[in-house]
């Protein structure tokens, strides 16, 4: 197919939001700002493309420094007939319609993540705005070398945390009601999750709320715990902190169990195990996240347990997919789920299989993995037993 | 004006996204998710309406305990005849689109914020999409009793923060370079920052880089800070943290001297001062976010000091607006700054006018107020000397 003429087409991509939370834009630029700003890449006369960025005034020369564009302007370089809105985001809005405007732009590619308000004003500009749906996603997904070693960083550090989070559980005393006790006083889910959260964030990571659940309360997979931990009780520990400075995540979960093991729970770990190593196995470039699950599923079935919700006291199911893309967000695409889709180089991935019995709790063991030219890495490298004592 | 007969129109509201960064649909829903989500705003055929969310399938049942929605579906409940996308995001825009297609629904309206594919998704199903660019913004800035309790509570927090800030500069040693010592190590910006965010962590808020700008430094009114800080210096400390469960924000600022205060950064102070209780004794209902900026313009005025980028050595100018709207975001609507809008009841505001002078620095105070029926409150009790020993 022949390329379409730049002189007749006049097509630019528009991205635009937030760049603290519209973590895409970010990426696009890797410059962090909590005001609105916009990147057009803009077809030049000559062929080519040049990358403007929108942004806030007083951020203009920071930006200049820092972010990836060619050129950096602010919204009153583009005040259309009528003024620019008081209010910032409409402001931000209107001058990038005025900016397409004089630049002959007749019609926009934008990525799923443009804010409404942004197409609002472009189309009102008489400029035709398309939605590329899949726009962004595998360029997201295929990380690049900078963006891999930020992620092995983030789990390096969330490996450090677990291993402390671990220890702490283990190494707790147990009074004569099987309570853990840790400092003098009980360790409770709430005081495990503050000293995981004190230790990332002198680290440098913030740390939204982990996950400590102890016994029954791990048979819901998405339960956060609470309350006091237990001996002989397995305790589902899953950290996922973000680095301040690069803003990419950490993602993984370990099962501890203080004291002694029920063989069910035991039993369970086993598998669960098995069931990592064999997705892990299965990844690699062009198999799909449908095919990973089904590894995981199939391992699971080998050890004698089924996909389902929890229903029966003491029978354990997997009742969610294998893990997720991420990067950073700390769930993003691809899913390694039914209906998954092909794998690709530079996906970075949580392996994360569990069980999950009513009246006995939950097991999960979660790795992260990046997809290499004919397999993958594991980032992971600390232990995976029930035991750190 | 006669209301428009929902059978014939049937015109649904909805917002999309993910809860945890689109602070709109979080503000809507009061639930947090870090999974793409949707309300939609269903017109009932006896009239009245029906809020629908459409949740992740392993959220729904948290979701029916603590969302505000009237009903909580997943994104399974609505498959298209193609079926749903492996891609959550793209799987949740096609459920909504199913959904309003179910319900007979003809015409859209929504909010600025709403991610583009959604749109993309109702208008394939041949529903016409209309922006309202100005849907939830009123909503947003009028902070009902909930909301104001939440943020003066973060603005409690952060005064706790502020005051440790400014007593640990304060009660520093100065060494025989002028450099100051806490614990026996120079004190950094970035030794400063760890203390207030653990400070802020252990009392349960995640706290964005602060602002810890000494001397030289402080003249520019962006500049985070670094490095050692000195006796004889302004120190603007400027700390904005998010309580991590109901996520509302803190915002204030001050100026703090260890040892001699130079006479023109008392004289600056001075002025600042007196500009920021102008400015709070013009807030009230109806009066323009350009109106109190003016206010502020007018003491420094009194005072000497003129608008401008700092340009010349040693003459100190206001380079930025009054203040801005606070809330779920640190940064939203409306400006006190020329074009500011009239203000309304329940209108949260930061005042935090600021002189900044080449080679002496900056000199900024801050509190946050709300608008009130006749006039606002101000959330701060803090001293704002420059003297904290």
């Amino acid at each position: 197919m022949a390329s379409p003429d730049p002189s007749t087409t006049a097509t630019a991509t528009v991205m635009a939001g937030i760049p603290a939370t519209n973590l895409s834009l970010y990426r696009a630029i890797r410059f962090k700002v909590g005001d609105p700003a916009a990147l057009l890449v803009l077809p030049m006369p000559g062929g080519g493309v040049e990358r403007l960025l929108i942004i806030r005034d007083i951020e203009m020369e920071r930006a200049k420094r820092h972010a990836r564009a060619d050129a950096v302007r602010c919204p009153a370089d583009f005040e259309p007939a009528g003024g620019l809105s008081g209010d910032r985001e409409t402001a931000t809005a209107q001058s990038v319609a005025q900016c397409l405007v004089s630049r002959g732009v007749r019609s926009v590619r934008a990525d799923r993540t443009l804010p409404l308000i942004f197409a609002h004003f472009i189309e009102q500009a008489g400029i035709a705005l398309q939605c590329d749906t899949e726009l962004g996603v595998l360029e997201r997904r295929s990380k690049d070398s900078q963006e891999l070693d930020w992620l092995r960083e983030a789990q390096r550090a969330t490996e450090g945390a677990m291993q402390l989070a671990c220890e702490t559980v283990a190494r707790s005393k147990a009074s004569a009601d099987g309570v853990l006790v840790h400092d003098g006083a009980p360790l409770t889910a709430e005081r495990l999750r503050a000293i995981i959260d004190i230790h990332l964030l002198t680290n440098g990571y913030e740390n939204p709320e982990s996950i400590v659940a102890c016994g029954a309360q791990g048979a819901d997979c998405h339960d956060h715990g609470h309350g006091q931990l237990r001996t002989g009780e397995p305790v589902i520990v899953d950290i996922f902190p973000r680095n301040r400075k690069t803003l990419y995540n950490g993602d993984m979960t370990r099962t501890v169990v203080h004291g002694a093991i029920h063989p069910e729970v035991a039993r369970m770990h086993a598998a669960v195990v098995a069931a990592k190593r064999d997705a892990i196995a299965a990844v690699r470039p062009g198999v799909t996240g449908q095919s990973v699950h089904e590894a995981t599923l199939a391992a699971l079935a080998r050890h004698g347990y089924a996909a389902g919700q929890p229903a029966q006291q003491g029978v354990a199911v997997i009742s969610h997919g294998t893990g997720h893309g991420i990067g950073l967000d700390v769930h993003e695409p691809p899913l390694l789920a039914m209906k998954g889709p092909a794998l690709v180089p530079g996906d970075v991935l949580t392996v994360e299989p569990g069980l999950y019995a009513l009246g006995i709790g939950g097991i999960r063991v979660e790795d992260m993995v990046a997809v290499s030219a004919t397999g993958c890495e594991n980032f992971n490298t600390l232990q995976e037993s029930l035991v750190w004592a």
